[in-house]
């Protein structure tokens, strides 16, 4: 069978010496890049795949410093400090420009753990939405490749149909706010890498908040991991609930605090982004 | 004039080729190493002082590997890469262990942006609370030095009275919220530094949200900046409003949602962080 095209896309060679090779996806591509969170799982990805790695993903931190255009690039990541249960990582991403420099596209750092049965308690319930399959699948008519790698179903906030540029003066905590069923197309049972790339899949904020086609990118997002890879396993290709919220919108930059729930109702992951935007 | 102590506390001595030299302070002194937000401001201040920055802090991720000791520090703060308008930082803090090797102790990154104005909104209203003059101030009786860097006035969630490790069952999305008014004492001019360390006052989490004194540790903070230095400087040593609530509590890790308000209620900073408990 051959692999998933998610698979294909953060696919890595090792290299030795915490150096990787990577090849960007077509299948994921953006508007002058790849999709933000297959490059965010992709660093991610190194990590697992290193051979010194201790314990599970607690923490990424991805930077995006330039678009990465088509073709091959390096993935450094490196072991900076391991603990007793503890092991933080430095990553970079590196590609050859026009005159074949090398140049730093993406840095990132990450912090892997050995976690312990102890006292555990949510205070974010998944909020109360509709089941998966009776709420509709989002079809978008947008030419953007990477959309189509997942079945979005929305619940709230979705794109809006007319674009007036006008701010929304709904109430301020929820003008902004996006609620959704969320799963890799084909299915994929889920993970830590495809749990980063579902963190960065909400449309940007800015567009909901004040409906106006405006150049966006996110310049870095942080995702926090509250399950182990035994949990995720047995979630097998289940849905996962996404909600996303931005908090401010100031001076060409905004913010997004995210959560995703497992189908179950479970918080996986909590999730920290700043965005660029334009106007 | 003598600097504040939380000048002197964060001073770096520049050593050339992306070097700095600085020496822990026992006025920020912890439990077991520096107060977290002390070195989160000292990553920044590193980037801040370099010769080559562009523009004025946007984010900042701070990880914590392992608890300095008292002594000299050294920081490498590199510029990875620089566009037009952001500039993409790679920072590291080395400390000389027993037998005298330099080791990794905290690692970070941070993003610095040439701001421009365009449309501005936000989602996070400051919360309704008395005014800062109102609210007691806080009079802990803990052997933990950095307490007495801050005068810390309360609103909600102050630290429990009683510490019977029995979880809250209060309202879950609000059992672990606190609310305060926070200022350096003696009051400092709020800048980018100082906003760093106070998105790192708050109380553990999880001692409010189940009463119990278990060793706890920051293991990451992201602290997003909103706000122009030409607005702090207008803020003057004004107060800060802080809010932090965590969002989940599991097998050893808690996360904690917070925001910084000014006491005009701009919001300034929004920021996550993981924060290692046991038991």
């Amino acid at each position: 069978m051959p692999a998933h095209v998610f698979d294909q896309a953060i696919t890595l060679t090792g290299q030795g010496a915490d150096r990787f090779a990577g090849h960007t996806s077509p299948a994921y591509w953006n508007m002058v890049g790849p999709f933000g969170g297959i490059s965010a799982a992709i660093a991610m990805n190194a990590v697992i795949q290193h051979p010194s790695l201790l314990g599970e993903p607690l923490s990424l931190t991805v930077n995006y410093a330039s678009a990465l255009r088509q073709g091959p690039f390096t993935v450094t990541a490196r072991p900076a400090r391991t603990n007793r249960a503890t092991q933080h990582w430095v990553i970079e991403v590196f590609q050859a420009n026009d005159t074949g420099v090398q140049e730093t596209v993406l840095t990132a750092s990450a912090i892997t753990a050995v976690r312990r049965d102890t006292w555990s308690g949510s205070d974010t319930p998944m909020p109360p939405v509709p089941p998966p399959r009776d709420v509709p699948s989002q079809t978008v008519n947008v030419p953007i490749e990477w959309i189509n790698r997942y079945e979005l179903r929305v619940v709230t906030g979705k794109m809006p149909r007319h674009f007036d540029g006008l701010p929304r003066q709904d109430a301020p905590e929820t003008a902004s706010l996006t609620q959704l069923w969320m799963r890799d197309a084909p299915p994929r049972a889920i993970d830590f890498c495809s749990l980063t790339a579902f963190a960065d899949v909400f449309y940007p904020r800015v567009c909901l908040r004040r409906p106006s086609r405006v150049p966006v990118g996110t310049v870095s997002m942080t995702v926090y991991f509250h399950a182990s890879g035994d949990y995720l396993r047995a979630c097998g290709d289940a849905y996962v609930l996404g909600q996303a919220r931005g908090q401010v919108f100031h001076q060409g930059f905004f913010d997004q605090s995210a959560q995703l729930w497992s189908e179950s109702g479970t918080l996986l992951v909590t999730s920290l982004q700043i965005v660029y935007y334009k106007e």
